[in-house]
């Protein structure tokens, strides 16, 4: 808290000071697809109308970030990674009136206009404005903040957050309650809305339901948090990392399955497991075959599939389309379909209040210096969820 | 109203002299996938156990009797088609409670038998003891009610309606009002329910939103239906036979589509002309590539795409799976989602109390005799619904 204190503080000052100038700080920057991330100096130019510079306090590692990076995913090179942050406004841009320096803030990969179609249904939250599903790689106006070695550095997401300052939207900033630890609060900026949500907000899972859970990494442990928490009776885990196997128990998880290790593939033996099939089934790892097992290890008739993970570029997903009519439903979802602004600042203060426990999804945190250690123990299946401290 | 009410009386006669016996009627056959209709004379044994006999008054022709006929559906050949019926029962197995001879009823397509998974879900329709997703033909015991010439001959989803008499699962007979007019209500055994229920209670079509309809036949006029009565300001209609158009227009379509004029993919114009994609998407017709199309007509966001036509065995529909994440909704449905037994009686009711009409969804009515001149006008594109009378 009083670290909290002393940044808010010291952000005021550096607010009237540094208005208007560019600031040079570390930054991880992604140089070509599959590159390994290098910390450079990189300039950030000030916020222009409507946007908000952050002094970015921490930030998960998704597996969104690390799809990207390895080229999987739409992203414009080079660029800063990032997505899941928290931070406190340092500047603001023309016209921004929702936040101030020193507010505390995260960082959202799908904004809110509240203006756009998606936004003005009652049901929408993939704002127009987003950059995630055919990246730019730039702001609105078509240009970027970042310049590393005089060369133009393009954004990610419109969020680039493994960086000590980076410049996003108003409309992609939520303000969060001034008592959130910020160590710990960037995992609500994406893990939690995206598997929590999806669990508790978009299937809305029902007490005493069957569901299945295809990756247990970040997402995926969110998800089984949700399950949980909504009574669910039965959760069978799915990964080909046993390691994740005790703490996805410790979270909920009933039965665990590594597909690797069976003769029969696996939505064959969670259809066996449950004799039906699955009220919910979710695939959080973002491939077509696991999306594929998601969907047939649901029950035919009133299963419902949720796809959470963000498939590469291009792949298909390929349903056996005359087994479609019997009634099951598939349906995408991102950050648990909330309106990102108006919900996501509730989620905070919801963890404040103990009523989400976000703690134990919380594994590891560390240095933003040691961004590359982060990579190895997510590539090792150790984190549940690593944040990067600045 | 004296032929239903002189039915009423001769089934009651008929049926104290002819239980247990087997009776000769006239049935169409299909002999082999692709084959011309046979009328023939079959034989038709009593009801066994929980089974029920039924005096045939009138059946639709639907487009999956058609899809099954040409083989592109399961079915066991040699079959009787037909699931669309409405008639009297004749007599009654074993152990039946539910009906009695002499009372109005329609044919289920789907059962419900009150005690599978799918029927003890809340909103699970999609019946176990259905033979329209793997189809068996037999009854469930095994065996087949119907022989010809000496050969047993199977039946279709367990319906079975080509066909003067025909043996039904009391699970998948409904009964209806005694007023219900038998030479139309047919239709609501499957048409009316299947494409009227997908627009009002699967999709719940709502005020003032923009829809796309693929196919404008007997299911595809009765979306139509359903989301003119749910208050749709646009109802897009789509299908390569212009004749329908007018009639389409007349049920509720604001703009009709012929894909085979347009120079682009027929989901592109609709992206163009919706700015944004559609709220509610439905496939009538089933085929993949259409499901593909109303699939990609959608709303990136809050879109829902209802699959109602079955497509052939085998084939496969075919997703952009990085686009899935944002948030779209792809629904099987059968019979709107109806607990079959609980729900279609009341829509009867309701078509008798001027709730709903299905008048214009009844364009031909036809002796039986007359069924390959009825499939004639289905091919042509002439009818919405042709009913056989007999």
């Amino acid at each position: 808290m009083l670290n909290d204190f002393w940044y808010a503080n010291s952000i005021n000052t550096l607010s009237r000071l540094s208005r208007s100038r560019t600031i040079t700080c570390r930054a991880a920057v992604a140089w070509a697809a599959n590159s390994t991330l290098s910390i450079e100096e990189v300039q950030v130019e000030p916020p222009k109308a409507g946007e908000v510079r952050i002094k970015v306090t921490s930030t998960g590692i998704c597996g969104s970030d690390d799809h990207a990076i390895k080229g999987l995913l739409s992203a414009v090179f080079p660029y800063i990674p990032g997505h899941e942050g928290a931070g406190i406004v340092e500047s603001i841009g023309k016209g921004v009136s929702s936040v101030k320096p020193g507010d505390k803030v995260l960082t959202l990969i799908i904004p809110q206009c509240r203006e756009c179609s998606s936004c003005l249904h009652p049901k929408g939250n993939f704002c127009e404005k987003q950059d995630a599903l055919s990246s730019s790689g730039l702001m609105l106006d078509g240009t970027s903040r970042f310049t590393c070695k005089g060369k133009k550095i393009h954004h990610s997401f419109r969020t680039s957050t493994f960086t000590e300052y980076t410049v996003v939207l108003e409309i992609a900033v939520a303000k969060i309650d001034a008592a959130a630890p910020m160590d710990k609060v960037s995992a609500i900026s994406c893990e939690v809305p995206t598997g929590y949500g999806a669990a508790v907000h978009s299937a809305k899972v029902t007490r005493g339901s069957t569901c299945v859970v295809y990756g247990l990494g970040g997402i995926g442990s969110a998800i089984v948090m949700g399950c949980k928490a909504s009574g669910a009776a039965r959760i069978i885990g799915v990964d080909i990392n046993e390691e994740k196997f005790p703490r996805a128990r410790a979270l909920g998880v009933t039965d665990c399955l590594n597909p690797r290790k069976l003769k029969k593939p696996v939505q064959q033996v969670v259809m066996e497991m449950t004799g039906v099939g699955v009220d919910f089934a979710f695939e959080a790892i973002g491939l077509p075959d696991v999306m594929l097992a998601a969907w047939d290890s649901c029950h035919l008739s009133h299963g419902v599939c949720l796809i959470v993970g963000v498939a590469p570029s291009n792949s298909k997903l390929s349903l056996d389309a005359s087994k479609i009519f019997s009634g099951r439903t598939l349906k995408g979802v991102c950050l648990g379909d909330y309106k990102t602004r108006d919900c996501i600042p509730q989620l905070v203060t919801d963890y404040l209040q103990n009523k989400i426990n976000i703690d134990p999804l919380v594994t590891h945190q560390l240095p933003f210096d040691q961004l590359h250690k982060a990579f190895e123990l997510y590539h090792a299946g150790k984190t549940i969820r690593c944040i990067l401290l600045f």
